[in-house]
């Protein structure tokens, strides 16, 4: 796909108007990875000042999805757009959905910060190595996705897609080892759920980064791939 | 809002296409109901028949999901709608997403009664009742969600989202209850986190019958109001 098929249009103006869009969404990307980034930061090093950073950054993300929104609806409207715009249109309302939704999870981690800070005090411990680890390893699936629906880029974002399984296996690690924790010491309960939920946070995360790379496969080949399995994913990719 | 607002083309065929779509969402919506009240019954009553048809369904309902997408996609370039039009398509795209959501909790709360099933047996204690009741709410919600949807009912859509806070403290209360007694008994810990999985999946439908409900706002009134505070929302829809 040439990513120069974005702007062939006479009218200049229209031209702009999708550009603008694009670059509103990478914004908006970029915002909301930095709002994960502090949300475990915030989460592993009990830097609370971090964590109310990032809920105070909820609001202006989902400002931002609506305006993108309406942008688009606009665009929609008066425009009336077939084929690669239609699907460029449709598939940004969808990802700023899933971004907005990022933003949510990593609220929720800098909340579960906040509430493991007021219950544990200033202590950390080891466990916390594995949620930044997860977090890194979703904060690269997301970064990769916005890599992929700024260049349109189809192979890295089935790439991307394949990276869940171990998302997947680095959370139901963590899972059983919360599990066990609980079982060891039931004083352990409380402090053990909020690191349960925030793993799941992540894991969300990572479903998200999907979603967005399902959105960008759309977009480029208008073939509308979610729920299929990753054969059938590259069977369709590749034919 | 005229429910008969919609069927004023000139073009008879346009309006059975509209129409169409409406009522196929309506039929996706009863079919993630069914889901839902068939999950929590294979639940609290340790059905695993039950449970199975459950997550068997999923695919279905995967599949008309796509199916509508891309009948909206088709009359969004066939038709190149605006104003209500293209608010309907709008929400309609974002209301089957939310449905298909709807239908992923639903079997997740099958794969625990199974999981549950497999660890506990036959046994089902009180705390299912709970579930139950939570379960009850939110199917009142969905089914008042789909309701305003096909009538185009703007009060009864703003009056649902209010109810939302009655399953915020039902779920708050579950959870209270949860970590008591896994903290009483840490052979309790597994079994416990699967009710605490089932009430977090029943908490996340009613947020997604909510997201129904501001679609119908927006549809009918052409107003955003996501992440608006109560007060605004109230507001905004009498002025």
């Amino acid at each position: 796909m040439d990513i120069n098929k974005i702007g062939h249009h006479i009218s200049s103006h229209y031209n702009v108007e999708l550009e603008d869009i694009r670059n509103s969404v990478l914004k908006m990307g970029g915002i909301v990875e930095r709002q994960i980034e502090l949300a475990a930061l915030s989460f592993t090093s009990n830097d609370m000042e971090m964590a109310e950073q990032v809920i105070q950054q909820d609001d202006y993300v989902n400002r931002l999805e609506k305006q993108i929104d309406q942008a688009c609806t606009e665009i929609l409207a008066k425009r009336q757009p077939a084929a690669f715009d239609l699907r460029l249109l449709l598939s940004v309302i969808r990802t700023i959905n899933d971004l907005e939704r990022i933003g949510d999870e990593a609220t929720k981690i800098a909340e579960m910060a906040i509430h493991l800070s007021d219950t544990e005090g200033k202590t950390r411990s080891e466990e916390y190595y594995e949620i930044q680890h997860l977090a890194e390893l979703v904060m690269k699936m997301l970064r990769g996705a916005l890599d992929a629906f700024a260049r349109l880029n189809v192979e890295s974002a089935v790439s991307i897609t394949a990276q869940d399984a171990m998302v997947d296996r680095e959370y139901g690690s963590i899972i059983r080892q919360m599990v066990a924790r609980m079982m060891e010491d039931p004083r352990n309960v409380r402090r053990t759920l909020d690191v349960l939920w925030t793993a799941r946070a992540l894991e969300r995360i990572g479903d998200h980064a999907c979603n967005i790379c399902e959105h960008v496969i759309y977009m480029v080949k208008g073939e509308d791939v979610r729920h299929m399995s990753r054969e059938e994913l590259e069977r369709k990719i590749q034919g």
